[in-house]
């Protein structure tokens, strides 16, 4: 199958129509089957083809989540929850029709407190809302992925960002969730304290499972105190692959990178172009280092030796927290950077992990692999973690270039699985990557389908995404 | 149902024998079924009687769990996996009779990398084993319960210990494992890579499972490098609540203290005895910071000035690693230093967790509680976390302090769970905790429920612990 050809699921055409007339009647205005707003909700920003939901409803507290996925539940109908949409992987696409519902309205960060550093949302904060929140309190959530996605989508995708590499991924930073189940019933996940030895990790089996198991209503999240010093810099190399290598040795030696970022020459310049910045264009490291003034004095200097050993050089340092907020902001937009430097492509955005020892081999074949293709691909990454995004652009309508491309990304998931990776760092597998599953977990696959089937018999929750099922 | 009395599950008696028959014509000598052998694999080191099994498989690799495991599904007979032994809730008791599979020849340390800060060995390898091997590879493990128990056990359990605080607990430092699942198939749970969001984190679901969805038979874990400076310190209090409140603000204000232990006056004593150290006899903290001279410098004094205007005083530097190390063995005997106080007691070793700003409150409470039970009960913490321990000393023969100490117990879990914590912090559930399950997870119990019955249908793993069924 291409990557482009999403297969229909069968459609329940009759419980589909009951359940969204019974629906329209509990929430009257609330549901809505407009066409702009169906194609609003399977809205991707990726290659993958929109597939629309029936309708959506706008839910306003746990309540209405719970009704709906009840009437769903009674008359076999799809729910596919929504937040901000911004899944590159279909997370939100309606395969078999059925009921969106979007969670942007509750949007109520429930408790902040600031003696735990823990904080209660509702799933349809967003990080950004959280931090602006958070601002006066000196706490920060350090998860950031490239979109200002919501904490439960975020959480649903086990998703992740720059700072992983010193705070972890959704998956350490979730404390306890609440949860719809296929049957309307609520479950909340854990207590608050920050370890248990109690049951199974029902917090860890829904981080990542992608709307599959459980609808989140509610998030308990880990805050962190912002360091009392924050330094940030820019680091050149001559090549990708020295800038792995001053990676690798930062992490070997235990240095507390709070961010340590590689983008190509070919990202840089459409950063450049897309954010009006005026970063080298070579292959570099952005770099953060977070601690006591001392500490990260200590780190820099450590840090500057081993870049220097590996060839780095015109260290340029970031010093106003504005000009910092400028540089992450371009960051974050590397996506729509590369999507502006390539009109008219679509973008494959691969998110392939790798242990460190072998990132620079990694991003190094890569690199050659995509020069060969003759396609478009700028590569960036949160190589402290050895994951690496290749944005492989093609026209879909030119099938010889939808060829090289699928073959470059098929390519790059089979590497990243031979050096004991992982075909999705942070994306989620959603429907782009469920091919790869098996090949990443064998017989791991027949035991999620299991947990599948005996949590959701029915296959209501987001249907056709992770598991092939 | 009093804690002391559990009940027998219903024994398949033919199945049992023929499960035996067949295994020892397997496995010949390495399949024992001598009382001595028997009573030694139901051992337990808490108030739990023993439960045997009806025979006992010294399994020395993979295939020998999957033959057993094999067998044992084919009869429907019981599997325990055993590693030490060293489980305080019944981990290894054996309710419905069945076969108890040794892993300590499962030993080997499959491989060390210190370049991706990582470790595979086989289920049965202690953690002094694996940091005995790391010895002179500048790396080391921290994850450190108060036994030397086998790793597979401590994933098994979702173990931490002292260092949890700052490295994490099982559940943040096991990257893959392999398992055994009751139809005999293998899973391996997770590549190598730091991060992935490739489908349902089946990692995180056996960590903590105790032995009731797969046996572990290999895990894949996180190392990490042996600090540069380490520095130890003893510091006293006028009372627990104090010792506390310094812990709270040391932890709010972002220190990352490697260890921050509570231990009160009647602890110090009993391990003064037992250990024969000369530790002042007053409630107390034992630190230990890790990182650079300077960084240690800087923490040390942070925390000095926090412990000051708590009250704390005496502050003595363990300054040689002789001294440290030996300061933390008689931590980590602390068990049987109280046992050795009270001579011919049992002790119930409770490990609530709470929120951190609840601690001081809790552990205030129950110091009151056990005062007025009149039982001797030494508290001991990892307070950095939230966790404490309160061995609840009593004569199980002597039916009013019998009743005194469940009371205690009793309310001890109770004043956890209303202050958002746990019943148990590290320790598992087992069969001493499987009535707080509900209460902490209400029916989030039912998920796990589902779980162990789509993994494990003919409940063949591990059966009578965690989940009531």
């Amino acid at each position: 199958m291409a990557l482009t050809d999403l297969e229909r699921l069968e459609r329940n055409e009759n419980g589909i129509a009951t359940a969204v007339a019974v629906l329209a009647q509990r929430f009257g205005d609330r549901l809505k089957t407009s066409m702009a707003l169906r194609e609003q909700h399977a809205h991707t920003t990726t290659y993958i083809p929109s597939q629309l939901p029936d309708a959506v409803v706008f839910a306003t507290g746990e309540d209405d989540v719970r009704e709906t996925v009840r009437v769903c539940a009674q008359y076999r109908v799809p729910v596919i929850p929504f937040g901000t949409g911004t899944s590159l992987e279909g997370g939100v696409n309606a395969p078999a029709g059925g009921i969106s519902i979007d969670l942007t309205s509750m949007n109520r960060i429930v408790r902040v407190d600031a003696e735990d550093l823990d904080a209660t949302v509702e799933a349809g904060v967003t990080r950004e809302q959280l931090n602006s929140h958070l601002r006066d309190s000196g706490l920060f959530f350090p998860i950031d992925p490239g979109a200002n996605a919501s904490l439960g989508g975020m959480a649903a995708t086990r998703a992740s960002g720059t700072n992983a590499v010193r705070y972890g991924t959704m998956r350490e930073n979730v404390i306890a969730l609440r949860a719809v189940l296929p049957d309307g019933r609520v479950i909340r996940t854990a207590q608050r304290a920050r370890k248990s030895a109690a049951g199974y990790d029902l917090t860890r089996l829904i981080v990542g499972s992608e709307g599959t198991l459980a609808i989140i209503t509610e998030l308990t999240l880990r805050l962190y105190g912002i360091p009392e010093a924050i330094s940030a810099a820019i680091c050149s190399f001559p090549d990708l692959e020295s800038a792995c290598n001053a990676t690798i040795l930062a992490m070997q030696s235990g240095l507390p990178m709070a961010r340590i970022e590689l983008m190509d020459a070919s990202t840089v310049r459409a950063v450049n172009a897309y954010s009006r910045t005026d970063i080298p264009e070579q292959p570099l490291l952005l770099l953060e280092f977070h601690g006591s003034p001392a500490g990260v004095q200590e780190q820099t200097e450590a840090f500057g030796a081993i870049a220097r050993d590996c060839g780095g050089s015109d260290f340029r340092w970031v010093t106003t927290t504005e000009e910092r907020n400028r540089l992450w902001k371009a960051r974050h937009d590397v996506y729509w950077a590369v999507r502006a430097a390539a009109p008219g492509k679509q973008a494959f955005a691969t998110d392939v992990c790798v242990p460190i020892s072998r990132l620079a081999e990694c991003v190094a074949e890569t690199e050659r692999d995509i020069a060969d293709s003759g396609l478009y691909g700028p590569i960036v990454g949160h190589v402290g973690d050895g994951n690496f995004h290749a944005a492989i652009c093609c026209d879909p309508a030119d099938a010889d270039e939808l060829g090289r491309a699928e073959a470059v990304v098929e390519r790059l998931a089979m590497r990243a699985l031979a050096m004991e990776g992982t075909c999705t760092g942070e994306h989620g597998i959603g429907q782009g990557k469920r091919r790869f599953l098996r090949l990443e977990h064998g017989p791991g696959v027949d035991v999620m389908a299991a947990i599948k089937k005996a949590i959701d018999p029915d296959n209501i929750m987001n249907p056709g995404k992770v598991l092939t099922a």
